[in-house]
């Protein structure tokens, strides 16, 4: 492969079947006026240069190829002190290999530097385990900072900010809970950050998702505990706060459970757990909403009710998915 | 292997290794005076059998053979219509390998079956994760009556009545916290019944640890929730009571969100953890005495703190031990 270029998994996984010039006739990522074009002819490249007129296809700068390669280069090393690949890929005339639409591009300028790093956060959101929320609303923002952070702060560095916010934000109820129910949502857009920063700049590690989890709950647990107790509830109805905050940790424990079981990220193998609500992102938002409300008393009651139907179907729809 | 044989993990692992036939010095549960003794000399078998005087070691029925071993059953065969293995051991002479003090046991009677049924269930105790409250007390209880149950109740069936028993003893709470408080600690004891009986068996399943670790965290809910409920904490204490009932949930979450991420016991990768006070067991049996005690206030106090103490130092060990 050029060194100056980025590949998606999504092109190497392709890309990697195939043989000769990897090429793209329709690059999404690269300007195409600067690109290498491909006249492609019989399945084969036939001419190939920045200046061939209306390419069929894009040099991907990825090549998979066999010892017979080092003929043409030694060929050309005997007429030329220094050749470019291009120009060993004009005479050998490879086959080409088609793979469309993926992420590739390179970088050979301060301003290509800047849009790859805007391409490489903007796929380095989490496959799965998002909730509808994250999907419309966290991710379009939290990308947008983390495209601003990416080269100047650690995955690690955002974790713990992420975490100092969420628990300012349940500091903040004692103040205002409508400001804290406002942080707690800007908390968990940030959530995001920390792991499109290590994607994207490929430092992600199982110890940061299992330290990240594990501060998640904590924020959750200090934001709602220190609501439900500016609140000041009565006796008989702190039972459904406890139940409220239980079913909040308990989502995320009977998914995490499974993984632990199976080794298996639930929401692949049982993949209509996605579309069911009342994971994080969902949950923060209606707390903000029903706090900002006024219906404090209302978000515990359906807290209560969602977090622990939501694992009820968890196991039911596990445990057929497991026997079936 | 002979068929009428059952071999330990532990003793297979340390069979394979071997050459010829294995043999015990000192078996640990079989009747040596009914076990086929050898004479062993030169490091071979020189004599076999169950008359064999002061035998060296005993035939495990374990044998790890190459093909020569054919000539001299084709010549056996030649002689008799039918011959024992021991004959063919004693005409081969093959080396010995010694595998000591390992689970293996033959099964002729049904005493013998009773036997290896509760050799099977009291081997059947779980490697990892146990607390001190469970390697001391639960377990002797618990595999005395799995010995009972393994062939007349399926893991599933264990579980469910645990469930059962667990969601009893909350609802005792009610009419007698006292009584309650028992039966939570019964329940924990026969929480270990399940995986025994699996284990037992050879029924093991991750979808059975996946739902039996859910339904013990529903168990822990339910339990302290309506513990909380019928003492009548002024809402000043609720607070408290919410933590320790967090915490229970936490101190597992935290531990296997570990496994989720690195796909290991975490127990095993940070074996400390096994001395820290805290687990599930250890929590129950403290509740127990302490509602004995009618120290209920003391107890959520005790929960607060201990969980969340220990999944701090959960999150510090697994940190320093995967940056080590």
């Amino acid at each position: 492969v050029m060194g100056d270029h980025i590949y998606g998994d999504g092109f190497v996984e392709e890309a990697v079947h195939g043989e000769g010039l990897v090429v793209d006739p329709a690059p999404r990522y690269v300007d195409r006026a600067e690109a290498t074009g491909v006249r492609i002819e019989g399945g084969r490249v036939v001419a190939i240069g920045k200046d061939v007129p209306d390419p069929d296809a894009y040099d991907t700068g990825f090549f998979v190829l066999d010892p017979t390669i080092f003929a043409v280069t030694a060929a050309l090393a005997q007429r030329k002190a220094s050749f470019e690949l291009s120009e060993v890929m004009a005479q050998a005339k490879p086959p080409v290999h088609i793979v469309s639409g993926k992420l590739w591009t390179d970088v050979d300028t301060p301003a290509d530097l800047k849009r790859a790093r805007a391409i490489l956060v903007s796929h380095a959101v989490k496959g799965t385990g998002d909730g509808l929320v994250s999907r419309l609303i966290n991710r379009r923002v939290s990308t947008r900072i983390s495209r601003l952070l990416v080269d100047r702060v650690t995955p690690w560095q955002a974790t713990w900010a992420t975490f100092g916010v969420g628990l300012l934000s349940a500091g903040l109820n004692l103040l205002s809970p409508a400001a804290a129910a406002v942080l707690y949502q800007v908390s968990s857009v940030l959530d995001g950050v920390d792991g499109e920063i290590a994607r994207a700049s490929m430092r992600t590690s199982p110890l940061g998702g299992w330290v990240d989890s594990v501060l998640d709950r904590y924020v959750d647990l200090a934001y709602l505990l220190s609501l439900a107790a500016v609140v000041q509830f009565p006796t008989s109805f702190w039972p459904v706060v406890a139940l409220g905050l239980l079913g909040s940790v308990l989502v995320s424990y009977s998914t995490e459970r499974f993984r632990g079981a199976f080794g298996e990220d639930m929401y692949r193998t049982v993949p209509i757990l996605r579309f069911l609500p009342g994971k994080r992102d969902e949950r923060i938002l209606l707390t903000m909403v029903l706090v900002l409300l006024g219906l404090v008393r209302e978000l515990f009651w359906v807290l209560a009710v969602l977090t622990h139907l939501r694992v009820f179907l968890t196991l039911l729809l596990g445990y057929r998915r497991k026997t079936a």
